[in-house]
């Protein structure tokens, strides 16, 4: 996955390069102004990166976190190396509460830690392991998509509506929500896609829309007020949304304003999929209530690039994740196929 | 309603000031940052007030153009000063096309001005209706928080929810659904309003919660796409709108994201109150369907005070208003009294 640059592939407009001794992120709080990388070596930074939103998307979180213990290994001291990787596990864990996908990938790289007998090989052994996590990533959401496509079964070019950035720069490439809209466009069959902005961190408008315009996929951008308008008046037949942790009972815990979506799709008669690896997948919990919900600073929603939208220290209320139940879902598509109406039986039955 | 300071009274901040000669407008494009008056002296600048949103609010939108009929009277040139008024008032209608109570005004307006005889008469009859239909508008304002608070029959304090602005800022002062948020707190009834950004144009955060936190009315704010999540997990009991246009089936026309918020209401079973004045109901319209909706320029959307946030160009759906059919309200509350479970037998009881 080494050296891919900016412009754009069959794969999308990457945000993660690998090179060995170093990481390089697209910081996406800058984006679309400004294609800046910053470049990592530590532990350290990685997980400073995925606290500040450097690097967002739960599957990117993911696999950033797995090159951040790779970094660890890498520039480890000569004294007690396997501390300081414990210690930068920790250290990664810590950066964000919601996605899973940070701890899956955390606890493989800790698994192949574990069975590492010198530092040399916990080098390159954990090197290659976050290599794979990015590999199988990218081939996770090819598989959705495809998986995704037969589900849909469309016949002519539809409209869809989606909410956040779920695209390449969320994963190792493609993307998982927008990978499938990625290959509807390819086998020409979407009309349009609707891009909720998606405040207040703007990843619609920012990022899902500078992806697609890049990729010449016709795209739409729609304040989130106004998804409501759009699927009682345009012709949308699928909602499609990513994941940042999907629970036992089939729970999708996604960014904030995706709830609001799944009530507003069946209230419309429109099909709502949502579209993750398995990686995203936590079995360990029963349902969304027990997923810890990241609340971030109010200056999110009363600031933008430090200019005040709203008066200064009003209380702001600012979750960004919610919890849409099974019950409002149409179904859930990962690599290892489809859940269809989401509980706790077709859940187990693909993840057990 | 001369002279009132920017001071908080009983009515709230007013943002509008008629000085007889001239008309002082609160530029309402530039809080919460600054707090800047406009003068206008003809009906010309009060129509590109109306346009550019200086003043907005549809019970604000009419009074402020009564205002500008009255100006086209007062600075009439010597001439044909009938064809200037009746120009003055084509030039205000033109302004902007959703909201109601800015036809309304204008008829009123033209009522008294066609029954003058002299430019002396008319100058002091228009100046003296513009008046009245602005204090008539605040005695509304307060009569539709008393009805409501009957309504709600309240016997401990409780959340609310609201969208947009509806407050002294929107009216001629005190508020429409803001007014009844206000008579809540009044009466120790409020213990906590949730009030939307309301993207893109941001009323929830630069005019809401800058015009509660001025009259330390205990406000939070929120993304919209956060109300969903507010409703579930919250203890709101009701969701309180203004509205632009409402038709003789009962369906409400209000500021984008209205609608959203009524089907999200409605799956919480949480109740849905909208608050206008009668200047707003339009018997004339069978349905919703029939009112031209606004849409504005996509910039609205890819920028913020000319700070990019979204790929320069992209295609943007922003229509600024949208229909909430009559079966999703719960109750519609005027200063004639309230429509509940509104359908066109019970708004032609009321408005027949």
């Amino acid at each position: 996955m080494a050296k891919q640059g900016t412009s754009s592939t069959a794969m999308g407009t990457v945000a993660i390069r690998w090179h060995g001794s170093r990481l390089e992120l697209l910081d996406q709080r800058l984006l679309p102004g400004e294609e800046h990388w910053m470049t990592l070596e530590g532990a350290s930074g990685v997980a400073q990166s995925i606290r500040d939103m450097v690097v967002r998307g739960a599957p990117a979180i993911g696999i950033s976190a797995a090159y951040g213990v790779a970094l660890a290994a890498r520039h480890a001291g000569g004294g007690d190396w396997k501390a300081e990787i414990k210690q930068a596990i920790r250290e990664l864990a810590a950066s964000r509460p919601t996605a899973v996908n940070l701890f899956w990938a955390l606890q493989r790289m800790e698994r192949v830690f574990h069975a590492c007998h010198s530092l040399d090989e916990a080098v390159k052994r954990l090197a290659s392991e976050a290599e794979t996590i990015h590999r199988e990533d990218v081939e996770a959401n090819v598989a959705m998509a495809d998986h995704a496509l037969d589900l849909m079964n469309l016949e002519k070019p539809v409209s869809v509506l989606t909410h956040c950035n779920t695209g390449a720069l969320a994963t190792g490439g493609y993307g998982t929500a927008l990978g499938v809209i990625r290959r509807m466009h390819e086998k020409k069959l979407l009309k349009e896609v609707f891009a909720d902005e998606t405040r207040p961190w703007l990843q619609g408008s920012r990022l899902t829309a500078w992806e697609l315009a890049r990729d010449q996929i016709p795209v739409t951008l729609n304040a989130d007020g106004a998804a409501a308008s759009i699927l009682a008046r345009k012709d949308v037949r699928w909602v499609i949304v990513g994941a940042d942790r999907i629970t036992a009972n089939g729970d999708v815990v996604n960014k904030i304003g995706t709830y609001s979506l799944a009530v507003l799709a069946r209230h419309h008669r429109v099909r709502f999929m949502v579209v993750a690896p398995s990686s995203t997948v936590d079995m360990s919990l029963a349902s969304g209530a027990e997923v810890p919900l990241e609340e971030r600073d109010g200056l999110e929603v009363r600031e933008i690039r430090g200019i005040p939208l709203a008066p200064e220290g009003v209380n702001v209320f600012n979750p960004v994740f919610d919890v849409t139940p099974a019950s409002m879902i149409d179904a859930i598509v990962t690599e290892k196929g489809v859940v269809h109406s989401p509980n706790i039986t077709g859940m187990k039955a693909l993840f057990g």
